[in-house]
């Protein structure tokens, strides 16, 4: 048996109006991961499936409670509460491929699944490294198509920085890049910050926060996000350490050097 | 031709009325190993199938015999002789997966095999790293969900250290992360150990074993466990030599540095 | 699911008659994709289909107007305009497989898409790196069966130096070793260059496209090369650097070490 | 498309009586591939399949005639001319997987072609690195199964050493840990060599080579072993450094370092 990525949906699949899809994964600054995760508790939106992979790395997680969970990605659905708003489909989640060919994998699977919900807009959030840590960090903005850019013109984003970054990595890239393919509008935000990707960076998440529910047409309390961010951070802080230890610990086991010796072998049942 | 993880039923399935899966394949101190080894042969389990995996490496074991084995893992079947005990699957074996995405192949192909088995609870075994050779070595429980703990209380298992660990990498762990989405309940004991992977660390399977025979409410006879021990210190300190051998060897096969020539290429049949 | 290498037409398939295929990837000095690329541009042949495939680097390049595109190869067509020339289809893009499987997989997915077009003839164009900067580089020629360097001894092509160089690695090799098992016959013509894969060399992009030209029966006006390199090195020169840190980004997140630490790990929904 | 390895057959497969298969990749020493291709020189036998895998490196090697092979494994046959003979199947070729999951891939390949074959016993041949030039080089063997010793034990062959070697690396181990899961006998031939994979070993070829024509009841003329060894060395010493020189490539095409830069990212069609 081989084994690729796989969503599993709890109960039954939402029903979605034309919902726009809102990805916030781990990466530079967690500044995505963040922004969506307090933009779902904010709205209280349900979680209706999770995402496992074999590109994620092979170890649990050991909650407070003694139980564990295998690291995944989880979809959560909000529906509109007036006119003005839109359904929203939410992905958040403890990691990103660890190997280049598992972010196609993975992306590829979302989209067939987004495809299944309808969704024909996405949004996609990350951190951007601009190497120190900016008092006002700009939000800098990426399309998949250059005609995008007029939709968005009116909410502070930056698109004329876009150039200089010259590449997105990872899952907030592909999803604009792959889904154009599937007739899917992609705007990416990206928060400027330090680039430490160990520390999370409220203070961009923030004003990611304020682009995109300005753009989506939805007002949350921002009171808690720093409190947030605070035990986000302690957890962000270990999950980061758990994955490095795990990885040296992966690596020490197959890098150990054996002494050149010549032994019987002897095996026992 | 592509190739998986595949198990192999020597001659027909066991029948098994609701059994336990204990789990035991090498890593920290290789107390699982040593624990569920030890088990398989005081119970007088039969093995009754065989797990094969390109993600093992390529190679096989000399025996004394001048034959050779594949790596592979092994199931063994036992059934209950009184009411009061379970009938058990025991998984052990020879190596795990040597890169990340084969621990999630090889507990999937796994997780199928058992639930054909009627399989409905685990308990996998593992060392936990504890930096120092502790004199009483305690036994630390993970569990797949929350409720369990209560289940598992009364038998000396800590449950309050686990969410100081983090983590658990590899099969041990995913068993219990992936076979929750089964239906399946799960407990992982920690054997403290001094993390060595080379050395076994019998005392470290003593204890391990001491409350999973309780659990499980079976007597076996500790007093050869010392002695098997030694024997499998010698055979699994020669495997994790020889494969350290072989992987310094394909490293080398791939990394040696060739002087920059330019010389005719003469191609003969 | 598992994702591989596929090509998305644009609309219809092109009628082709007896097409030859010409490929153009980066490679050594960028020779292949300056003169394919510049042969396609002064053609003005038209684009009809594009390959995505995993073993590209998981990210999207940002062009000046904001809009992303993921990592890609594309396909033209160009329809003879005399009796003396023939149809062609060419391949350019913006990057090779980034792991060695990939290009096997990327080669023969277009080989399958060859098939379908009805080719029976390639020629595939790179760099050779002969380690330093040639005042009249020469073009040195491999075939995939000994019997085609008869029909290419006029157009001033090395046949002699072929054996010296050995080898011919990535997809300007595969694709003459394997389409020939699909009964194509294939030329490589291999510009010499001095072997820095960064610096696209116009000169010896220049030779080959000479030498292509002439075998195809075209004129092309040579005379933009100089300029149109000028604006491709900075491109190339960027996409590399761009790659380079998006490879050293994903090492560093996968190698950082964690100091060793052991807190609580708590989770945050 | 994803691709796995494969067997191309060039007409029809052969009609062989209860064949026994030969097996001789490059390897320590290149012993295997010295006895095995000598062999089939010998004997005349007819190539008539081959072998292509995403597991070896992606090149072509270029021949003096300018003409360019992709890196391949043959099958050749061979028919027995007495009664005391046996029908034969021997593989040789350019390389082994160059990667752990390919070398599985490769033999269960081979095995089910083996199987179509009517394949039930299995020789295969290996150096064996005893770290130093041994004048009399002994052959030492190792087998599938315990009671196969018995059939061998009147050919000079060593069944004493094996336990000391603890494992054989690549396809001449598997072939015999996997084949004998498909009810075919295997024995492994080991010549002591030196270990220098870069150099071929004649002298251990030659006894190994002496042992298996025994076995096989075979009378070949050993004196052109020495001259066609000095030729194949030139050919093995060369694809070697190849080899080493694409790997070094792909790996600096991989980890160059860029400076960190900031500059625009003009896009050129």
């Amino acid at each position: 048996m081989m084994v690729g990525t796989k969503i599993r949906v709890h109960k039954d699949m939402p029903k979605l109006k034309n919902p726009v899809f809102v990805e916030g994964l781990p990466g530079v600054g967690n500044v995505g991961r963040i922004a969506a995760g307090y933009l779902a508790e904010q709205l209280e939106a349900k979680e209706f499936a999770e995402l496992f992979s074999p590109h994620f790395l092979p170890f649990v997680l050991l909650h407070q409670s003694s139980a564990v969970h295998v690291l995944k990605n989880e979809f959560y659905y909000w529906k509109a509460k007036k006119k003005s708003q839109r359904d929203l489909v939410i992905l958040i989640g403890d990691s990103q491929s660890v190997d280049p060919i598992g972010h196609y994998e993975i992306v590829e699977t979302v989209l067939d699944f987004l495809e299944k919900l309808g969704v024909k807009e996405i949004i996609t959030i990350a951190g951007l490294n601009v190497g120190k840590l900016e008092r006002k960090p700009k939000v800098i903005g990426a399309v998949s198509e250059r005609e995008i850019v007029k939709k968005y013109k009116n909410y502070g984003i930056d698109f004329q920085a876009g150039s200089k970054v010259g590449t997105i990595v990872g899952a907030s890239g592909l999803f604009l890049g792959l889904g154009r393919y599937r007739g899917m509008k992609g705007l990416c935000l990206l928060g400027e910050t330090s680039g430490f990707p160990i520390i999370p960076d409220p203070r961009s998440a923030e004003v990611v926060l304020k682009a995109l529910t300005k753009i989506l047409n939805i007002k949350i309390d921002m009171s808690k996000l720093q409190d947030k961010v605070k035990e986000m951070e302690n957890f962000m802080k270990k999950i980061e350490k758990v994955q490095q230890r795990a990885i040296k610990q992966l690596l020490v086991q197959q890098m150990r050097k054996p002494k050149a010796e010549k032994e019987d072998l002897k095996y026992i049942g």
